[in-house]
């Protein structure tokens, strides 16, 4: 049984982590910590645990989460994570960040996040951890940069058709909307019912701190310099991810040539479901499962390419536990279905 | 033309009270004031008033407050109006009050809001403002103490049962479904988006603030002592209060007499609409409008009186200005249709 | 492993009853049938199943449908069931019908589902599968009439206030709030995503056909003939049941005596949790869930037994899945964490 | 008082219009109809009308329907509208057809609507209804095809950058999100709740029948054929679409000259609010009113339009009632207000 220990257990992706890590057969909780007042068990603080999981959620303790561990989960805030992530390491336990922090270059980082990166030597050692396009790398390492959730979606809808040349890199547009968890367990007007129920708008329009991430991963698999436009929007639901991704075609090229290239590309994959045949998926299909339901259609010149995800599962702890699964020598799909 | 002002202008009551206000044509907009960091025009707070109401929001300020209106309404949370009410009458003012400071005796009040009454002596002159039951009173009064919103829909649901002893006094339960809005427009874990939306819960049971308000009520109107057990649960919705009550029919009560009481006791109010013949309201009919729907029926020797209102119109905002209506002297529709 | 088929395959019942058989580790899907115009795959009717269940649906054919299975699944709408499950027991497989035809006494069904009951022998044999009453009836059957939504919900709420005569059999009241999918997949006007959103309402006011099943179960666990008034009202929300029970309190009952009784009653049950101390369950601590969470609180006089399922889980799919692992002999919680 | 009639009473759209109507203080109701059992108070239809409207709805009576209007509104489905038409206009009433059948050349109406068009000469006399772009043309007529709820949001996003040529005119994409009344009322399993909640999802991408009505208008607007991608996505809201369009900015265009645009084309409208600087609208602020909200962001070379609309009112009922005010000589924002 691998130990794997939680930081930050009492946010959305925290919860869902949790909730994976408990019915995973291979996996018994190590520990479990948060900003809490006392040691609480998690299922009084999430009572839909009560019956299924049983650990106690306390402050961090350095030598305590470690030693409880031989995996640990970070499900930190941005710029925090950098302060726990070599506590782990150090102690030569393997590690899986699901914050930004050690996603992009320093640079890049510290002009999107604002802040000064303290751990840049974690930072070169970190692997992105998108099973999809990275799977070799991930099954070495010890220490995973787990992907945003608009990255993921984006770059899984768009990817293929970079990698095989059948769009053209330049002026692609990813209109993404998501649901509210996406912004995390915090009290702000902006997230309360009555604000989010019977609305929708966009936010950040080219602004977002995902755009640097997106950019950089689109750009390895196109293997050039990106300059994609990313517009996020808020949908009305709790969870979920759908990406409406633009692209211009190449010349010449065919449906029958985008099906063919997402079929090969995602061929064995245990988790990206492609539609073909120019049908696209719904958000209902994938919720609360690790899957990325993708879908292409051609029209007029323009590659519309849409893809589906659970913004707390495949976007967040579902990959998270999929990446687990990979460098620790389980079966990928173990724990997910 | 009647100027009114109001007193917290930016809670989801105050931005109903100034949708209102604006559109009545017998009023025109004196001031209003809130907690904001500087003077801000209140189409700038909500920006759906654009082209429609220009008016600066600002800091309460005694003098200028006073001086720009005929009539102050007070939407203000429980504790505070009891500050702000003596300033408007010292100076010959109508104030409508929509806190719960002037609703009660002052020891039931201090027992269930926990703080003493500084303002006992306009708690004297203050009349409950619930048209349908006190139209007379209200007439001359000066000083308005606005019902609450369950209050609101609970006694009309249930008082001509009582007004003519259709029912027994005792025994009476009260399920009541409210929209988030109720709440309050606050930065709150718990009016989240993500943990309202597909979710359904009871709250408060038998202890909510509430309670003694409506048995207040009640009581006047059945003439005795009432002890109903009030029970609060929160609809996935924005707006609206849903209330089914449960009354013990009287010996020999039929559907016919229960049909006829209603006709009798709302036959010429213009704001509750009742549906006769047991058949029972919806939800969506009353949604920003200030109605009442009430629809009553006799099942196995219980009375299954059921009310529909929108909880900031007739519930708040809609009632605070049939209220201003009635003591201004103008027509009791006017800008609520 | 047990091959278990599904009568009704593309309800909603019928979708929940494929995703739990497909995920339970005991079970293979034998065959799975409903109208549909030509055998296609489950997973092109239900997308979110692709990757997951790989199973063929096609129009019933009794062989097929009787050959291929141990234990078979009717997910059907009342009076269509009783014309299917003779066709399963006479060739010796085990049947749990999710329909109403097998749960009451001829006399009483064919009064209140208007329809002959054409099937009397076998519904003699039929053993009501509510596990937490009867379990050791359900242990040697070979025949389960599953639970409705409703009762499900109200008996496990109330039952051991009657079976340890805490509460008064009379003049109890549930109040109850039921997700959509309650209603089944049917192109209605009255299930329109535009006519259900921002609303609420009660219908069937003392009518509704679940009152003589609930009436029957609380009748035998307080032993005397039931008279229940049963109110059930609609949540905007997909899925999901709260049930507020009012009874009078037995003179001298405390909240103590009734968090023990409730302590007892369920103390080993592995999916009801009872919160106790007057604390009250939420509907999405259930969701998607096969719990049913109680909290019960004593107010003036009247105790308030609150209950949440998840309709399509507990309130049918869910536990005729339990019933099965029951039947069969396999652990009661297999497949259903 | 002009009299006006509503054809096709019992739509989504049919019952904005008798709403708007109904409160128009210079207007009386002359009939409605709809396809109806027998004659029915509309306020039985529709309850929230009770109080508020009382008309009877009836099957439709050529003579009668004529007989009692100055102007027919038609809310009819595509197809419909052109049986109806000719009778109003060979009688010399005024006439606002709410259907796609005037609004499109024959050719491009029977590819798109799958056919024959059977009203060719009343085709060619009517005015395509939006104030906005066409005012003068919209005075003098008395035969409107009032534009369809799409279109409107997107040529009103998108007409300024097109007029000053401040973008290009190819490859424009329009990514827009629409609440589902958009689909109508009818029972069909793909509106129903427990489909459409917690779902979101791209149809009919490049293909829906808006599409040629858009390229039409912009393309008057630009004076040059046009060719744009409109992809429609369906939002789990009752009403409203918010339009994220995207364009190519011309060589050296700035945001100052995108907000000059904006502010020139639409400085005088009474329905169009642009936000300038940047700023984006949210659905929430135009439910359930006549308003447009328009917002505009120029990032890395690509200009993003973004407006907002309720779907029946400034994309359907609201906007004829606008045409109504301009055709009848009635000052064009009354009653929408």
């Amino acid at each position: 049984m691998i130990k794997a220990s939680v930081v930050g257990a009492t946010g959305y992706t925290g919860e869902e982590l949790v909730y994976l890590l408990a019915g995973h057969p291979g996996v018994e909780i190590g520990s479990l910590s948060a900003i809490v007042d006392k040691p609480t068990n998690i299922s009084d603080i999430f009572p839909r645990f009560k019956g299924r999981v049983d650990a106690v959620c306390e402050r961090f303790d350095a030598r305590k989460a470690v030693d409880s561990c031989d995996v640990a989960f970070l499900a930190l805030p941005h710029t925090v994570s950098m302060e726990f992530a070599p506590i782990f390491l150090k102690a030569g336990k393997k590690v899986i960040d699901l914050s930004a922090d050690y996603r992009l270059p320093v640079s890049v980082y510290e002009k999107w996040y604002g802040k000064k990166h303290t751990d840049r030597e974690n930072l070169r050692r970190a692997v992105y951890g998108l099973p999809e396009l990275y799977r070799s790398e991930i099954k070495g390492a010890d220490f995973i940069a787990n992907p945003g959730c608009y990255p993921t979606s984006v770059v899984l809808a768009a990817a293929p058709l970079l990698k095989y040349k059948l769009a053209e890199p330049e002026g692609i547009i990813a209109d993404v909307k998501s649901g509210v968890t996406g912004a995390g367990r915090k009290a702000s007007l902006g997230l309360l019912f009555a604000e989010v129920a019977d609305n929708f708008k966009a936010y950040k329009i080219g602004t977002h701190q995902h755009s640097p991430e997106i950019n950089q991963q689109l750009g390895r698999t196109a293997g050039r310099d990106m300059d994609i436009l990313f517009v996020p929007h808020v949908i009305p639901t709790r969870r979920g991810i759908l990406s409406t991704v633009y692209l211009k075609a190449k010349k010449g090229v065919t449906q029958k040539d985008i099906d063919g290239a997402y079929a090969k590309f995602y061929g064995d994959e245990p988790f990206v479901r492609f539609l073909g045949g120019g049908a696209v998926p719904e958000l209902k299909d994938v919720l609360c499962a690790n899957f990325c339901d993708v879908g292409v259609k051609l029209a007029a010149g323009t590659i519309v390419a849409v893809s589906a995800i659970d913004n707390l599962t495949k976007g967040a702890a579902g990959q998270a536990v999929q990446n687990m699964n990979i460098i620790c020598g389980l079966e990928e799909k173990e724990g997910l279905m």
